[in-house]
């Protein structure tokens, strides 16, 4: 068991009619706020007009930053940290999903740069100050709301890179379920595929780790579990989108990992695939995780099949372990793709195994993942095969 | 379902020989420590040695206060404040359980007020500052190391009073699970009661609010039925003294209580029993919960404790609610009476009826407790006639 250090610091405000709030939370930053969102959605649903009405009302300076794209290029980052630099910003507001929270804590970061962001991704400078960051979360799913990391990808080179540092974890953040309402069927789907994966990458693993977090672990999944499908029943559910919108925070803050250390296995994988083809990450992560179960599943890693089969299934823990364990990969995919109705395979989404070796290549790093269970660049290929 | 501000703030070292970031830590809030602890166990451990080697190491002046007593006194705080006053103590560390940390929190708002600190628990003042503080935790039950709250007792009037304040919330706790090998069997088990106890305070509640944080309590409690007898069989375990820590704090810490803005019961009743009686506030919540819920359970509550069988006690889900709810109220029992060993009526521990009017009169605060049931002072007497 392994020691850690916990340090989430971010304040949130959960709940409906909490913006009234933000006005007096940016202010303890400064004056000059820069307002970063995606292609437009937020003014469709009048989030935007809230938004700048609060900021209006506090009497603080707004500029902005508009068309953050999913998987969000690094010229975006540049875009804003020019932004920043040349108007002496003092907070940054970034209000939308995962993809326009990731971004902007890299704008923070760039400000403090004076090259190319991309730099940043290549580990060729060190960050060691940020500016600070607000968020207005619209979707339940990666988390970033209340984490330090982020994912920038660069279409030039094909190349999606994640990492994280403690200075870019956001300040303040708005979680209003009833702003996740207008959240499509698919995206709500690929949202909770999302988080589940982000606690699977972390509860599947060899460490002896404390049961404590184990079982947060398996509540979490039973919530996705239980709550995605109504919320894709019934967009405006607010107990299945505040259930949801509150996990997706839990799932990937730094708390259920406790002292694991173990690298992530089908993150990198779907990076690889999310970097050539732009597909949503949460599908990429559907359609990879059970294959990714199927093959590390054997004699030696069955037992943590199995306390996920009963514990977060409910299937017979009398059954034999094996038994269990196949099952419960059976049940994940039946949620996935029959209850969640996503697309169960790269062939549907229209990729074949073209870019497979090169991909599993970037994705081992020239050597071997040590997850759950070591995989090299052989091994992540078959993986991709067996999602055709 | 209601809104809330989630707002943990308090940095967590956890594991073995983290207290070497000690020294680091004390000194980004400046040059003056004031130590404070309780009756020299921690000079027996060696603790003492340590903690007071990182602080000369790192070349701080060192001021202290000890003495601090179980269900600590006003004086402490007055003490403590004076020193602060008199010295311009700049940190304040606390090295102890949760009456060395609660008594901490005390002395660095107190340092802020020139008066009596009674006043404080009086609500004659507001706390709107307080000194910084730093603990280093040796008993996991109360959980002070990671919340705003704390509890202090005036034995003239015999008064126990609980609080808590924003600016009170430690900024760092140490959590070493070695440091508590050395706890006895009787207080091991005290810990683990207190700590069921705050998860159950919130988990029985009329509210409708969020599954997810229900699945969290009851891992918790899962974890604290699974490792209190470990702890107690064998002290130094440290698969087991790390769960029962990590989930002391994670029981009141705020995380789970949500929304959720109900009154609590049996901490209200057993502060009156420890503010007279001197017991430890751990066995006095172990007699009271179990004929607390004897007490509430009826038609309307039956589902509630059908969820905590079912889910906490893995009783059959099959069985028709009541006989289940009467069943978990019979294996609570079990776990704290007959594993845990801890008495089971007040009798035993020489309280007879002669205080419980008033007991139940100042409990009920003149009016009603709106807790998971209604409870007035008739009611509160009879309950703790069930304890008899």
């Amino acid at each position: 068991m392994n020691s850690f250090v916990y340090d989430i610091p971010t304040k949130v405000y959960f709940g409906k009619n909490q913006l009234k709030n933000l006005g007096t939370e940016l202010s303890k930053y400064g004056k000059k706020v820069l307002l970063t969102y995606g292609g437009g959605s937020i003014k469709k649903t009048g989030l935007y007009n809230k938004v700048v009405a609060e900021i209006e009302k506090t009497g603080l300076e707004l500029f902005e930053l508009s068309g953050i794209a999913p998987n969000p290029r690094v010229s975006s980052v540049n875009a804003g940290a020019d932004i920043c630099k040349k108007e002496n910003i003092d907070v940054l507001l970034a209000v939308g999903g995962g993809s326009v929270l990731d971004c902007t804590k890299f704008i923070g970061a760039a400000t403090y740069y004076d090259g190319d962001a991309w730099d940043i991704q290549l580990r060729k400078v060190p960050v060691k100050k940020c500016l600070p960051i607000i968020t207005v979360l619209t979707l339940a799913a990666t988390g970033s709301e209340m984490d330090a990391g982020g994912v920038i990808s660069n279409p030039e080179t094909k190349d999606k890179i994640g990492m994280g540092f403690p200075v870019m974890q956001p300040k303040v953040s708005f979680l209003d379920p009833t702003v996740t309402y207008t959240v499509n069927k698919f995206q709500t789907a690929c949202g909770a595929a999302d988080m589940l994966s982000h606690i699977m990458e972390v509860y599947f693993n060899m460490d002896n780790d404390l049961y404590m977090l184990d079982c947060v672990m398996e509540g979490l999944m039973k919530t996705i579990i239980k709550y995605a499908p109504i919320a894709m029943e019934k967009p405006d559910d607010y107990e299945a989108r505040a259930n949801l919108m509150w996990t997706s925070s839990w799932a990937i803050n730094g708390f259920i990992s406790g002292g694991k250390q173990h690298a992530w296995s089908c993150h990198p994988m779907e990076h690889e695939l999310s970097a050539i083809y732009d597909i949503t990450h949460g599908l990429g992560l559907a359609i990879l995780t059970p294959r990714w179960m199927e093959y590390t599943l054997n004699e030696n890693t069955m037992s943590k099949f199995y306390q996920f089969g009963v514990n977060v299934f409910g299937i017979d823990q009398k059954l034999p372990q094996m038994e269990v364990a196949k099952k419960s990969i059976e049940m994940l995919k039946e949620f996935l793709f029959d209850t969640l109705k996503l697309q169960s395979t790269l062939t549907e989404i229209g990729i074949d195994d073209t870019d497979f070796k090169v991909m599993a290549k970037k994705a081992a790093k020239g050597g071997t993942m040590y997850g759950f269970q070591p995989l090299d660049a052989e091994d992540i290929e078959k993986i991709f095969r067996m999602c055709l």
